[in-house]
């Protein structure tokens, strides 16, 4: 156990070295040998600095060369080994040799923490040759931290970069850092993306020098520091009457501003901004486009470098739940669809995995790809905000592969998300993904240790989308514990099953949105069901779903061919989003021959039987993991378990009271 | 309009007399006559002046003798004039001259207040006769404001006695106990019966000096003061393990405590507490019963004449929505009847009007009179919680009449609620009516002007329980407004139908709680139905409603003979109470020859259309009343109609949804 507060996540060299203290550095085991970088450049001494922390063990020698290579891709990397390996013939004595060759220093850094990572997990060490390149320029880590301290969807903890309007910053900052480096961030956004009080004044004096300190941290790990911003900052700091981003003044408001912002912090990234959505201000007020408030502060903020990311998450908030017309999902594509093309190149549209908002499964959205000349960048979230709470395990990992591999079929090859999002599509220069953030002040950074798969999955699946799920969940395991083979099995397999596992108890088939309203955890079949969100199942007595077809609000035309006419026709329909599509009796056979009504009596038993599987299986691991792992995640496990138990009895109880129909196989159901 | 920041209610006085200032006090008007009352007593000195003040027009000259008559009831007075009236042989330069006789300070004070809202009301003055004595001697205002200035279930602004963790004493105090007293109110608590955080303390030397001055004002006014207490105020102020009520060392403690409280507060009238309810401490903890509780506190204070009032809010609140079983409507009598003849003489049960939690229709508690060895008094709420926030205009003194009116058959005769919680049943000394208040420090006190028809109601009918609903509106109608007769009538018409317009629109026959949970304010069917609050309807395909009787729950049991024969079958059993004890088919055909899903149609749509009637009407009284006060209810007017729309859409919805039965009509129905 750290005796810091906080624990080494996925980088404990101390506790895998078999030592009693964390990061004691013992000097004199690495010897790095640097060419054609600059040993005095942060980055490649943080590199340095990392290789001697983590090389601490007392048969830990070992030596390195960094090279600077211009052919090796952007942040990209090369291993080779020269010495060492399962080669026989090399003395045991003799430490192993690598050299790490990149074009650039983030790719060294990256190149080292490869290294580490093999050293880790212990296996085929010191046996390794890599070329890696990152799949996306952009890897981003957004936070929804507010100034108060608290977060929006945290489920961790607190902030740790914030205390009562103030910013932190200490060593676990560096810690953060360091851990976000590991697994290849490059960039993070260190407020939430709702601007308000005083987080409007990060771009003042008044912060200034807590943001650089911060900023410089994240230089030192090849990280860029990104803000969000207030649309309305001219008029809340400026004390202009307005924001329109085509007025005079407020341009040349922005212009000082963001002049004044970069003399203090010529690093920074850039800004993200949420506008028109949720309350937020935005340039519809004043009757512009979305691509008229990117661009003028994209213009501004090109001489800097920076970059401007805009996010696409608008819709109408105050729908009318009797009116079947309108239709959420819509609303991306058809506020951004007919503006493509129109956006500056420093300007780079951030999109949510579907058209709703984080559901355990929504179709992919139709805006990725469906832009065919605007920058992109997808946006999921690791913040388990309708996935569990961190208390329920999900990891995500299978979800995110499913999104990257989709064809949209907006051309005939390189036409997936993962090719759309990476720039490989339109060879753009700004690409990228972005999660929010499942962290917080807790000890072990994610409030349940399972969670933190998905926070080293991102990274690791943002700098190589050809990662699978279960090659990342191994990683994580091998680097977190310290388990024999088949408990590491079991793990794997835990994690891997997760996701499904909580999509059979919660919402059946797509429809999403069953939660208690707010709060977003836990059951509340009709939650949402006459709210002003836009978000209904409609079940009536006869059966449940949304049609979104021609004939109903339109939004599956939104797709290319043949994803069109696949979404369109239930008989085509994947099956798991045959609710999302359709209205459909509950008398509906499926593929399986099961009645819709019985499947979502079956899926509900066998959800909940399977999480109470996890939650014994789980047992397995006391004295294999440490005791507070094991409390905390059994803990939660505890609480999984009365939460499918809620889902099952509600969501089956719910339609069953409605439909009259009785489960086939007599089980209990209130 | 008041200079003061808030309104003078229904003794605007200055208004009354066409002045422009407010409490203006013209000295000279009045010539006051004191016999046998000490003339320096505080309430007899608050009587005078109030006399003065009222009387403050040009042609306000009145005389009136105080005379001591201990003949008189207690609290009550008897009123003659010598002079004046509808004589037409005085000389109408002679000042009338009214003789007030009462045995007690209080009485005098109350003939006074008597003697000016005859004077306002402008009808039939100066001919008045008056024998009039308070059907309870208890006559309570519950507050729940918080010390930080928060109000639980507070829709008026924050508390006028709180800010900030302090107590605050003003002018505003000042004019809150005068009105309180002008409609007979003696006691009033201060703090939320949910005692927690600063207001603990509000029993150490940190407060004595400021609720001493709040005492003495009430005082002044003939009001006791009493405070909620903190049960677990051993362990949180005294510092010991436990606060089991049997334990010597508990008992000390608080032996000394009332002790230390008496020495600096002579005129506190008691304590109130809620204890082992919603997460309180109590008796519960220890094994100990909720007799053992009281009886050890009210053994205490009795040598200073305090009381302890405790209340009978008692149930689990953590029950499984599964279980059929458990009945939260049975909680309060099984908890509390069987402890009758165990409370001691200075203990009160303080027992809701209701077995749940002031729905807008429920039965009696079947604890009032239920129990007939034991002081009880009855706790109402015209705080709105569950009856439109004061947004929707919701007159409760019908519901009162009600309840007050309903036989309980404990006796031959003498039966009735009212007769039960006045004394006249037992014979008993302390008995009442407690309401929690509606007021908070908005401008008008009750958020909505229309409200304060409850705030005054509620005072003149726990006096005088034989008022009718509509002379209670009349009367405050006249004193609030200036009003022609047509508009009179109107506005009293408005009031005496609002609560049946409410029922008409929320949920239907009893049934309740269709409420957004938390909040109560708006429609969530399901809102209740899976949480663990034990507020059920149980509606499915088929049918709706609680099975109470003796094949469900059996709480239609625990009422005498016949109530308990009558509301145990369907056909004898009110209809508007027909959901709560009965779980009935949507086809079952009542008495009007609607089935119940028609009728659920049906009053939802009249309601609803009532609200907007409503609405409507209120227009006639723009330039009626002053500006302030018609754009204050007619922006309320407009919410309230929302609220009416949403509630029938979302009601009619769900149950058209979930039967599949059409209305007969043809309406539109979502």
């Amino acid at each position: 156990m750290s005796e810091k507060g906080w624990s080494q996540l996925w980088l404990d060299y101390a506790s895998k070295a078999g030592k009693d203290s964390v990061n004691g550095i013992r000097m004199g085991n690495v010897n790095v040998d640097i060419k054609d970088f600059d040993v005095d450049n942060r980055v490649i001494e943080s590199a340095v600095k990392e290789l001697n922390r983590a090389f601490c063990g007392d048969n830990d020698k070992v030596k390195v060369t960094l090279v600077r290579n211009k052919e090796v891709a952007k942040e990209g990397y090369r291993i080779g080994n020269i010495i060492g390996g399962s080669n026989e013939n090399v003395a045991k004595s003799d430490a192993p040799e690598y050299v790490i060759e990149a074009s650039d220093e983030n790719g060294a850094l990256y190149g080292v923490f490869h290294l580490i990572r093999e050293k880790l997990m212990g296996k085929e060490y010191p046996n390794i040759c890599a070329d890696c390149a990152p799949s996306n320029p952009l890897r981003m880590m957004n936070h929804w931290d507010n100034m108060d301290g608290s977060i929006e969807r945290g489920y961790s903890g607190r902030s740790f970069f914030f205390v009562g309007d103030e910013i932190v910053v200490n060593e676990r900052t560096v810690d953060y850092a360091r851990f976000m480096a590991s697994v290849g961030i490059n960039g993070v956004v260190i407020n939430n993306v709702n601007v308000k009080w005083a987080a409007t004044d990060l771009i003042t004096t008044r912060f200034f020098d807590k943001v650089k300190e911060l900023s410089d941290i994240f230089g030192d790990y090849g990280i860029k520091l990104y803000l969000s911003l207030n649309f309305a900052s001219p008029i809340e700091l400026g004390g202009l009457p307005i924001c329109d981003p085509l007025d005079k003044d407020v341009i040349n408001w922005w212009k000082d501003k963001i002049k004044e912002v970069y003399d203090h912090l010529p690093d920074l990234g850039g800004f993200l901004v949420k506008a028109d959505s949720e309350g937020r201000p935005g340039p519809f007020t004043y009757g512009r486009t979305q691509a008229d408030g990117a661009n003028m502060l994209g213009d501004i903020i090109a001489q800097y470098g920076g970059i401007i990311i805009w996010r696409c998450f608008v819709y109408n908030c105050t729908q009318d739940w009797r009116d079947t017309k309108t239709d959420r999902a819509r609303a991306g594509y058809d506020y951004f669809k007919g503006l493509d093309g129109e956006y500056h190149d420093n300007v780079i549209l951030q999109i949510k995995n579907g058209p709703m908002d984080f559901q355990i499964r929504e179709p992919i959205s139709p805006l990725l790809g469906g832009l065919t000349k605007t920058n992109q960048m997808l946006e999921v979230q690791i913040a388990q905000e309708y996935t569990g709470h961190q208390i329920d395990v999900c990891y995500l990992i299978p979800m995110f592969k499913e999104i990257l591999g989709f064809k949209t079929y907006c051309r005939d090859d390189l036409d997936t998300v993962a090719d759309v999002i990476s720039g490989r599509t339109m060879g753009n220069k700004y690409a990228g993904m972005a999660a929010v953030i499942n962290t917080g002040n807790d000890y072990n950074w994610t409030g349940n240790d399972l969670a933190a798969a998905n926070l080293y999955g991102f990274g690791r699946l943002a700098f190589n989308t050809e990662l699978s799920s279960e090659e990342i969940a191994r990683e994580w395991v091998r680097l977190t514990f310290d388990l024999e083979q088949d408990l590491e099995d079991k793990l794997v397999d835990m994690l891997l099953r997760s996701r499904e596992i909580y999509e059979k108890y919660t919402s059946p088939l797509g429809i999403g949105w069953m939660v208690t309203p707010s709060d977003h955890y836990g059951p509340s079949v009709d939650g949402y069901e006459y709210s002003r969100w836009g978000t209904y199942h409609r079940a009536d007595h006869l059966g449940l779903g949304v049609d979104r077809t021609d004939k109903g609000t339109g939004y599956a035309q939104q797709y290319y061919s043949p994803n069109a006419e696949m979404y369109n026709d239930p008989k085509t329909c994947p099956e798991n989003l045959l609710l999302f599509f359709h209205h459909i009796p509950y008398t509906w056979k499926l593929a399986s021959g099961q009645s819709l009504i019985q499947y979502i009596y079956d899926s509900h038993f066998e959800g909940c039987a399977e999480a109470e599987e996890l939650a014994e299986t789980w047992k397995e691991f006391e004295g294999k993991v440490s005791d507070r792992t094991y409390a905390c995640v059994s803990e939660r496990f505890g609480r999984q378990v009365y939460n499918a138990r809620e889902w099952r009895d509600q969501v089956n109880s719910y339609f069953y009271r409605k439909s009259g129909i009785s489960d086939e196989k007599g089980r209990t159901i209130y």
